[in-house]
């Protein structure tokens, strides 16, 4: 059989050597996506993101033991912020979740960068991609932290979930800052630490200020570790799905992310292209070589690049 | 006179128009560069990094205080993570520079990502090379966390401060992954709290992990508030610029970050164009109209795209 058709058959050795060429970025898990490119779009993606040591891990796995108690199949993508120059991906975290690694209804598969601009973002998608044709119900997007790159991962997700714990003090100030936007349903984690009503009514004043959109992010309050709260956060991340698709909010979501990843995929093209280039009469190194020397600015040398790809 | 006039000839207000061009990647910027390239490259270039909380903005003014007590010039960029979708950087943290904005020999702007894929990282190249060229002797580029995008930015500086604090506990673990390989100088900030001595040791032994770099980071215990420590520190910074220096580094940093910056240049303006096209029988839109409705799969339409560019 083909990987193509051991995939569908719900062949786990055939999911797991297909997310390995995801993360590579190897063109044989796009080719195996394409022939089954209709079977895509089942699958409800939610993204779990938040500060380091708020608990995503712990909460993905209590939410996905609840999910499975109700014969619910998943799919984990943990996303871990690497190195740009070694790769590899080495996360304590992950530990925690390995009670999760026996569950065959569970598959589970970490991504660092290896140094690639814009490569996880793609390797995520493409693992997304094959778990939903796999066949899962519900795949979870974890971060490790909110960088810029995490969010732009995450925020590709049908529901984002934005974890919280009492005590981020000052500190909630930096994840303010517009990332807190994305959540479109909020849990604050370790409820129980003192602050947690606290850090309730800053969630709330902040989503005051954006009292023009239509879905009101609600707030959760959980204890991971015991597994306290977890059934109220499914029921939230529920109506949130509920919203999305009677408002028809899911549909346009979905159309834009596509087009952003489209013109991702264009780009990362183009730029291998760029990069390879060397036979037209120029290399991107002698272009380099003449800006650093100044007989060359870095914009006209954009410009002479960009008119030899049109040639 | 002209804007690039003004500009060579130490016009604040000058600047601070071309870095609000800068900030919104308005081609005016570039265009006064171009004519100024000659002028770039004389500012040594410092970038502040490390997790929330751990005090790099009032690190940052600290340096500050006391390189312009050597009577240097300076300049600030505070690299705000924002929202992808409404731009507008609130950071408390700012208020803490407060009294060196009156300081005429400093320029301080914080920089946001103003929802632009990229835009960010092009805009802060474009802003350190206007305070370069208006003669600044340094420039801090000052990121507000470590994600990705963060991170990408800071590393083009010349050399990279990493900002530590004591009890980060486990969640250095997070930072750890690959994020602390970019630094040259270690800073632990809040050096008089508890842990400060195991900081230490867990860095060191991080450092221990990479020991076929020429050059092995030291790493520097500061209270920045108390202005204790910062000589020291600004000392470990001039022997890492002496090193890059005496070793060739400085060179071939310069050249890896200019081909960087110029194979961005170039595919963000490919990006831009292939959103505005629509004259050549197509439009990104209606292939994601197809996309979404299965009638075609993603990585097609990328190659459809991908043969029009070349037409």
């Amino acid at each position: 059989m083909s990987l193509q058709e051991r995939l569908v058959s719900g062949d786990v050795r055939a999911l797991a050597r297909l997310m390995t060429y995801a993360e590579n970025n190897d063109p044989e898990a796009t080719r195996v996506i394409k022939g089954l490119y209709d079977k895509t779009g089942g699958a409800y993606v939610i993204g779990i993101t938040g500060p380091p040591g708020a608990g995503k891990s712990t909460l993905t796995g209590k939410l996905t033991k609840a999910l499975r108690d109700c014969g619910k199949t998943i799919g984990i993508i943990a996303v871990d912020p690497t190195s740009p120059f070694t790769g590899g991906a080495i996360l304590g975290d992950r530990i925690r979740m390995q009670d999760l690694f026996t569950d065959p209804g569970v598959f589970i598969r970490s991504m660092g960068t290896r140094g690639h601009l814009g490569g996880l973002s793609r390797a995520t998608q493409t693992a997304v991609r094959l778990l939903d044709i796999f066949g899962k119900d519900y795949i979870f997007i974890e971060t490790v932290g909110v960088g810029q790159s995490e969010v732009d991962i995450v925020k590709t997700a049908d529901t984002v979930v934005m974890v919280m714990m009492p005590g981020l003090g000052d500190d909630i100030q930096a994840i303010k800052a517009g990332i807190m936007e994305i959540g479109d349903v909020f849990a604050i984690n370790k409820a129980d630490l003192d602050g947690a009503d606290r850090t309730k009514i800053e969630i709330e004043m902040m989503l005051d200020l954006n009292e023009n959109k239509e879905w009101r992010p609600p707030i959760s309050k959980v204890v991971a570790v015991d597994n306290f709260g977890i059934d109220d956060l499914l029921e939230k991340i529920q109506s949130h799905r509920d919203y999305l698709q009677s408002s028809g909010e899911l549909a346009s979501r979905r159309l834009r992310n596509t087009k952003q990843e489209l013109v991702s995929l264009v780009s990362d093209r183009v730029m291998e292209f760029i990069l390879k280039k060397s036979d037209k009469g120029f290399t991107v190194d002698d272009l380099v070589e003449r800006i650093v020397s100044k007989d060359m600015d870095i914009y006209t040398a954009a410009d002479e690049i960009l008119s030899r790809i049109k040639e």
